[in-house]
This record gives C-alpha cells, structure tokens and sequence, in this order.
C-alpha cells in the first residue's frame, strides 16, 4: 500500500459548453501529469452534458440562466467522490460563485490559475492582454481578479474584438484553424503594439489559432493554467 | 421543447484504462455525432480513475482482478443517470458479464459494436485478422463472438505477435507513433497474406500506428464502432 498521502485526489471536470473544450481539458491534464504509467495518472470524473443555456446569451441578457444545468452536474460530480473540480469553460466562470455555494467541493478556478502561473514567472507581466469571447469580456472576472493580484490589463477595442478576436473563434470552432491564425495574430499584435507584454488566451477555442501563430509577447493558455492547477490539487503540490 | 424521443440519452463511458484511451473514445464519440451545435452532442459523463490492476497481467493470472475497481466505475455511471455504458479498453471486456450483471443499465461491448460494422459492410469479410494485445487475445471473446456470427478468423503467429504487434503498441504507449507504423505493416501484411480479408484493430494504440500506413485489405477500428455504437443509442438510431 502506498501512504495516504501520495495517492492523488479524484478531481471533476465540468464541461459540455462546449463538449470538445472538456476533452481538451482532460488531454491537457494527461500531458501536465508526471507518469511511468497508466495508474500515475489522476482520477477524473467528467460530466460533459452539453444541454445547457448558451452561456454568452445569458452573460449579455438575451437567454436563460445556464446555473441549474451547471448546478446539476456539479453536485454529480460531488457524489461521485470528487474531491475538487474545474469548469471547461471560460465564460462559464461568470457563475462560479453561485456554482461553487452549490456543492461542499472546492472549485478551482480558471482566472486564479492562469493568474497563479503569471505571477510565478520569472518576469511578472506588467500589462496583460486577454482576448476572450465577448461573453467572458462582459463577465468581468478576468479584469477584476487580474486588479485584485495588482495586474493591469487591458482588451481589444470593440472594433478588433469584431472583426479579429471573434472572426478567429468562429474560424476555429468552424474547424477552419489555419484561417484563424491571421485575425488572431492581428488582435494579439494590436494589445502589444499597446503596452500589453503577455497575452492571455481565455477562451478554450484561441490556442488552436495560436499554434504556429507569430506573436510579438509571450502567450499564456488559461486552459492549461487550468489543467496545471488540477494536477497540483490531485497531487498535493 | 423538444418531443421525448429527440432527446440524447446520457451515456457513460467507463475509462482509466488507460486514460488517454478514455480520451480518444470521447473524441470519436464526438466526430460521430452529427451535431450543428454544442447542444446537439451527446450527454456523457466518464469515470476516467486509472488506479485498476493490470488487466493484460489479470488475464494471463499473474495479477489481481480489475473488476472491483471497474464495478465501482460502472455504478458510478449508473448513479449519474446513465443510460447504457461502454468500457473504454478492449482486454478489460474479459471482465464483460460480470461487469454487465454489477448494473441495471446496459453495456454496449466493443466487440458486438466490431462485428455490428462488419456485418452491415456491403462485403462481409470472409475471414477477420485481429491485432490485439496478448491479454486480449488471451480473453477469446472477439474470437467467440466473431464464431457466434459466423464470422472466420485468425490471429498472428507468437513469433509476429511478439516481434511485431507487441512492438507497434509499446511504441505508440512510449509516445513513438511513426516508429510503430512499420511493424504494425508488417503484422498486417502477414495476416493479408494467409487469407484475412479485413484487419480489425482491437486494441486502442493500434489505431495510432495504423495512421497512414499501407494494408493490403480495409482496417476497421474496434474504438470508432464503440463510437459509433454510443452513439446510435443515445440518439435512439
């Protein structure tokens, strides 16, 4: 028997919005884990029930709340032994405050562990620049946390958020990723060319126009951040 | 609101076994799934806790039984609202009834799924060569139900088992997919060549290694059928 506290927690991952974003996330974890073997790996549980209210409508107030689907599956994973869990959606996270009063488990979440991994950096960025869906934007949560942790941030204007930062998600989800490396280099150049010093990719579709992508700052993936921060719970780092 | 009977029905998929092959089942699972948007796709909830014995060691006798771990993950399915589930790992289907009998809902068994694509094939293979592991092979329910349906089959010799097939998967698992491309060639170019008219991939790396190489006869991909079979009795097909 291997002591109590070297055997690793059972985490939760919250996904369906969308379904690729929770298979994303588990392949992200897979690859963060220190392994020799299958059993090194972190037991996960995943709820990935995509029937849920589209989370940007309900952000800017034009559709229904999607919190008691969230809800729902929260508390499945809950009973199913999770020890902590995550949500595989940025905009989702508009939410979590009421999410995480739902259920006694803890949620980790994603804007604390990409800022988690800005703040261990050898240099700390001293301007961030988040391209988001407008959804995650209206939400606000990525500007506040960032200011409570002493960052200064800043977005693409409403006419850059148009025309580079969305036209790239639609390209992506559309699986068109090399159409959108393009309007996302453009977006990213346009926060640097404006002070910013680090790019933060808070939307689950945007690494995958950042791969191969040209850009002038370095990039930090908060699904990743998000993964990272799953093994150290699970691990007890 | 949609009528009953459109719907999905939430399926589990029972993985850890490993991981990634728990992954890779999701990722299928969504390719086939003729989906317009995220609430299109299927309600799935995965218990991916890879802390099980060794199922290849099970079979040969040389290791504890997996199946405690695997009844806890079939009940856990069961207690999310799941439907029916399917286990992601061909050796572990060894363990296939008394898993089946842990539960009320079904358990759709990958080689049932295999065989469904076969027999639906405008030409039904004649006789089936199957790449394995050895646990698998060890198990005989792929050749029992191939037999059963009246399907003929064959498996590599010890010699091409160990030379060849052993070492395409253990290079996929070692992260080397190019290095198993040949040896998975030559595997199936031996079966091809004493009479097998279709290859069946019945173990999860194998799908990796057979990735633009060259078969003389067609390949069918045991994981993409379990897929497939999910999804057709979620979406009640």
């Amino acid at each position: 028997m291997k002591p109590a506290e070297t055997t690793p927690r059972r985490i939760g991952i919250l996904g369906g919005m969308g379904p690729a974003a929770a298979i994303d996330l588990q392949a992200k974890v897979l690859a963060a884990t220190p392994a020799a073997a299958d059993r090194d790996h972190l037991p996960v549980v995943v709820w990935n029930v995509p029937q849920v209210p589209d989370r940007v409508a309900a952000v800017l107030g034009a559709g229904p709340s999607p919190l008691p689907a969230m809800v729902e599956g929260a508390r499945a994973l809950e009973a199913a032994g999770c020890e902590a869990f995550a949500v595989a959606c940025n905009t989702a996270h508009h939410w979590a405050d009421e999410l995480a009063a739902s259920v006694r488990i803890p949620l980790l979440h994603i804007a604390d562990a990409a800022i988690g991994v800005m703040a261990r950096r050898p240099v700390p960025p001293m301007r961030v620049g988040i391209l988001a869906t407008r959804g995650t934007l209206a939400a606000a949560f990525y500007g506040e946390r960032l200011a409570r942790r002493g960052f200064r941030w800043m977005a693409p204007t409403e006419e850059e958020q148009a025309r580079l930062v969305d036209t790239a998600i639609a390209r992506v989800k559309a699986g068109d990723a090399a159409g959108a490396r393009a309007p996302f280099e453009a977006a990213a150049k346009a926060l640097a060319d404006r002070g910013a010093d680090l790019i933060l990719l808070a939307c689950t579709e945007l690494p995958i126009a950042a791969e191969g992508a040209a850009c002038p700052v370095p990039v930090l993936d908060a699904s990743r951040a998000l993964a990272e921060a799953l093994v150290d719970f699970s691990l007890r780092r």
